[in-house]
């Protein structure tokens, strides 16, 4: 028999339901919360542990246990109170209130000799960070690296947008100056993708370790981006408009590498 | 001196909502409303003209009439009006209403050898299909079919998630076999994105007429696209999780292309 909350006013619920929309709560308690069965197992792939489970038997069919480890709280919720905490319209009946983990990019260990790394200056649009951590997952890059970000990577919309590829890749944040230096002591060559000085992206080198970096839509690179790189890199832009989605970008630059690299 | 409309109860104005609004009334009327100074800019590129130019004097503050062609109606509206039309909440205080053009693939005229077609079966949200519309747009399709659409394209959320590459980009619609068989007829190669017997998408060659066919994340291609095809074609994926946001795929399948093509 597990613990049971039905009260959409129990205290512990009105915490999940502030953790879920304020970055300031996440980062005061360390905590946050993971929405979907989806997204709870490949976090639980991605090394986290849970401290509660709460599910809504009405919803959720399987079970809870499967996603615990030992010291993990198993509770029962009712659809009132599932529906308060839950942040999608469909939904899969299961939450994981879970620790945040350390995320500094001068913690980052890089395992082989020449890493294909991602690097997001200051990404505005959860959906956007969502698809590139989604590409990222695809191609297996050895690390995503935020600089400069808008908000926490737990933000649920990230989580959500990123269908838990948020916990399935190596993610770090840092300043750009924190990142290059980085960089630059790993002997990691730097591709901006910017348009000044710059080289089509087909034409570059991209089997040596690689940070692709990629700015806003709206703003583009900052400068020490900009002038700092290795090269400069473009992708040629053939109609009328002059930019493109920051993630399908990415995934073009990113496939590029990859396809130099013969996908290994 | 232009006609002016201060009233949100006014006939025009009310038909004007119902458009942005309803694709019902779109394929009554044969009309449909352009939003932002962008857009407007890029339709009457792509060759459509304006039934009507209506203009908010305290936000837009250019010439209306740099946009209008012979017999267009210039109508100047309150800001009361104009928030009740308009469809975004950053805006530019001007709309126009255009006629809708045919979009048959049966009248797809195709003017070189080797084209390169984009085709998206039933793309379901207005962002995917937005986003694909800009790749087209920047790798200079020759075309972009839209297979069974869910939606027409005037849809103003289309519109804006193109940021106007529905009207720079030749788009048709057509049922699969409509277009299987087009593409049959005009000896262009079929490469559908799905796993079914498929080959990475890096060793096959497209520099013949090439159509690259994706489907929707949920659901994929329909059967006809997977067992009519010259090649069904994979990005293979090495991480977590087993699907790309659609527009990344596409776009990577698509700069292939160009790279082969040497941006020819």
């Amino acid at each position: 028999m597990y613990k049971q909350i039905s009260s959409t006013q129990n205290a512990l619920i009105k915490q999940l339901v502030t953790l879920s929309e304020k970055s300031r709560e996440r980062k005061k308690t360390g905590l946050f919360v993971i929405e979907g069965a989806r997204e709870i197992s490949l976090a639980k792939k991605g090394g986290y542990t849970f401290k509660q489970l709460l599910f809504c038997a009405e919803i959720f069919k399987d079970n809870p246990t499967e996603f615990a480890s030992e010291n993990t709280e198993i509770i029962q919720i009712s659809e009132e109170v599932y529906q308060k905490i839950a942040y999608r319209t469909t939904t899969e009946g299961i939450l994981a209130v879970t620790e945040i983990k350390e995320h500094s990019v001068s913690n980052l260990i890089l395992k082989i000799e020449n890493p294909l790394i991602l690097i997001a200056e200051a990404p505005e649009k959860p959906g956007n960070i969502g698809a590139l951590l989604r590409t990222a997952d695809a191609a297996k890059l050895d690390a995503v690296i935020i600089a400069n970000p808008k908000t926490d990577i737990y933000n649920p919309n990230i989580i959500r947008s990123s269908v838990g590829c948020v916990f399935t890749n190596t993610v770090v944040t840092g300043t750009t100056d924190e990142i290059i230096s980085f960089l630059k002591t790993q002997n990691i060559q730097i591709f901006s993708a910017t348009l000044q000085d710059s080289k089509p992206y087909y034409e570059c080198d991209f089997i040596k370790g690689t940070a692709i970096v990629v700015g806003t839509e709206a703003t583009g690179l900052t400068e020490a981006w900009r002038t700092e790189s290795t090269q400069n890199i473009i992708i040629p832009m053939q109609g009328e408009i002059d930019s493109m989605n920051v993630s399908v970008a990415a995934g073009i630059l990113i496939f590029e590498a990859k396809r130099q690299r013969k996908f290994q």
